[in-house]
């Protein structure tokens, strides 16, 4: 059985971390920090120029993370710590309403713009105040993060704390809510820690694995009834193959994490199998963005459309999927991926990626930064497949089986 | 000076009269009438089978006015009127909440799954009631629309009245409003008349010319601040050309009530030239859906993909500033725009149109049908050129100056 080769997976290593480093990382830093307001400009062109100085609340709290976490784990610089902390005081000192809900869009100066009906703000500033807490020592954020988190579990589990978008005729749940959640606690947890993270993470793939995933038509929903059956209509037969990569991903770290659990691999490994048969664009390349489970046409006009961050989550999953089973597929499927998204997305003159191709991999449009694409996913994926890479060499080495 | 002859002035028309009465109709009618819970099932596949059996309240409305429409101006067709008194009672028993406000989108039988912040559900049952009244002589209805049109008209002017999106921070107004109720007071005049229309029509188109139309830069906005200065973000400055387009035909078609007013067809032909420069595809053909008014990378994915209704817009428009100017460019627009959309739109094999095509004009999906799309640009379009050509002929005749 062939597969990567040390060598190989070594080259991978070092291609992410330079990839991080010298490419994506000093696109975004510093010149994104705002010395005169705190938090990020993060809304850039191609070139670096700055399209709009508004301040989208996602991707701050995803800064400060990604900052934090490289002074954690890569090298302790301060110009990280200081980066970070930008991020974590303009979100204490403006991210929240009176409610103590978060907003989703601040100006420059952070006067809310928008306020929406979800909980992912609070969830990136979670894990950016998680890993600011554990690089800074500051014990008073980390509490603050476990506040915040306690208050995300709460809307999970209440969905009717908050308002919603749709009346009662037709109830729905959404995968989106725990397949986030399980990062946010797997990412609290490898930090500062927390007793509840263990228990919830496991319930939340239980969720996944009963309601979402469906063995029997090779697919993962994106949106069930709250007993896990399809609803047959349009949005409801809509899926997310980006989504529930993520998801397989999160999955095959808690299966990493809990000694490479093998219920877990095998649900992990599932998903990925069942979005490469049916998202996968065997005519142009890339993931498609979204799909109908029954091949029927979608209401969403971009669907056939190839985004960078399921690109960076299947390269992230398929890579965790052949180190954990060794399983040549998973390496083919890592390298297709690969190769393709860094022959599309990546801006060889400018660095970092393109947003949005066409279904035939052009780039529909030039921005690097907007109220949904900023500095995560990308280096996320450089960070978490170099730091991957390492942990499996080092277990092999020290002759831990893996 | 060259332009359309007369001749081919007269083969359009039939063009558009066999289009609409042979290919676009027979697609939807008889077949979208639903016998068992009343209104239509219009979320429909390429070849006419049902994609979801909800129904949009938006299309619930518009499917009513143009069964109601053709049996105004075509022929007195009982089969046509009857349709509309589906949709009609149909919104009547189902479409409004307990608040007088309307739905969004309903179940098969009627339950409501959502309500939207907007009122254009209200706008399209005003021109669907007002056209069933005229057709039926149902004076209650009549006077559903009237009181539906004075809704429209206190939320247009009390935004405060509907619940907010946005904080008070950036406050902004959108062209949807005023252009939408342009039409839906044309159609209220136009068929069962009401001494408010003419006063708001004017009102806003003023409210367009004065705010939205920026002759500086050559455009035409989407959204403003209240006293209509750019907003310079990047919802700012995106604006929708077929919005503009759509505002421009209905604009003309006020000038052409009121005797061919040289100020309002200056002011439509402008917005058509502005959005022809900005806004048409030089290498692929086709209009774009959004643009950035500064050329920056707009937040939406999709702003390159050709829209179907954009493309109905200009037909229209196009061939009625020629008809009002006799200017050849505009003969040459309408014929550049008629040909790229019924060479890539229209299905040769199954009828109607399209709705979304890639930059590169092959399509993106199948749909005739969903939550937007329905039966109503495309056929008001072809019914619009057909009837108005058709009038234009009849004043010519007369010796009437056009």
């Amino acid at each position: 059985m062939s597969g990567y080769t040390a060598l190989e997976l070594s080259n991978l290593k070092t291609f992410y971390q330079r990839q991080l480093l010298e490419d994506t990382l000093p696109f975004w830093f510093p010149r994104s920090i705002d010395d005169i307001h705190g938090g990020y400009l993060l809304m850039r062109d191609r070139d670096g120029s700055l399209i709009d100085d508004d301040k989208a609340v996602w991707i701050q709290g995803r800064f400060a993370w990604l900052l934090a976490t490289l002074y954690n784990t890569v090298e302790k610089k301060g110009e990280w710590l200081a980066g970070a902390k930008k991020g974590v005081d303009f979100l204490e000192k403006h991210g929240f309403d009176v409610d103590g809900r978060m907003f989703f869009h601040l100006t420059r100066d952070g006067r809310p713009i928008r306020k929406r009906r979800y909980f992912f703000s609070e969830t990136f500033a979670v894990i950016g105040y998680a890993a600011y807490a554990k690089a800074s020592g500051d014990t008073r954020i980390g509490q603050k993060a476990r506040d915040l988190f306690g208050k995300c579990i709460e809307y999970a589990q209440n969905p009717g704390l908050l308002e919603p978008k749709f009346t009662s005729v037709r109830p729905a749940k959404g995968i989106g809510v725990p397949m986030i959640l399980i990062n946010t606690a797997q990412q609290l947890r490898d930090t500062i820690g927390d007793p509840r993270c263990d228990m919830y993470i496991m319930k939340w793939i239980d969720e996944i694995e009963r309601d979402f995933v469906k063995d029997d038509l090779r697919c993962v929903m994106e949106q069930v009834a709250p007993d896990g059956r399809i609803i047959d209509h349009i949005d409801g037969r809509t899926f997310l193959p980006g989504h529930a990569i993520e998801a397989a991903w999160f999955i095959l770290n808690q299966a990493r994490h809990l000694g490479n659990d093998k219920r877990l691999i095998h649900l992990g490994t599932r998903i990925i199998d069942y979005m490469w048969e049916r998202a996968w664009d065997k005519e142009y390349g890339g993931i498609y963005y979204f799909k109908d489970v029954f091949n029927k046409p979608v209401q969403e006009y971009y669907h056939d459309m190839k985004f960078w961050w399921p690109h960076n989550e299947l390269i992230i999953a398929a890579l965790l999927a052949y180190l954990l089973t060794k399983d040549e597929k998973y390496a083919k499927m890592h390298e297709q991926v690969h190769q393709y998204a860094y022959a599309h997305f990546h801006d060889k003159s400018d660095g970092e990626w393109f947003g949005y191709l066409h279904r035939d991999g052009t780039p529909a449009q030039s921005a690097k930064g907007n109220l949904f694409k900023g500095p995560f996913h990308l280096p996320r994926q450089e960070w978490f497949c170099w730091w991957m890479i390492d942990q499996f060499e080092k277990d092999r080495l020290s002759g831990r089986n893996v």
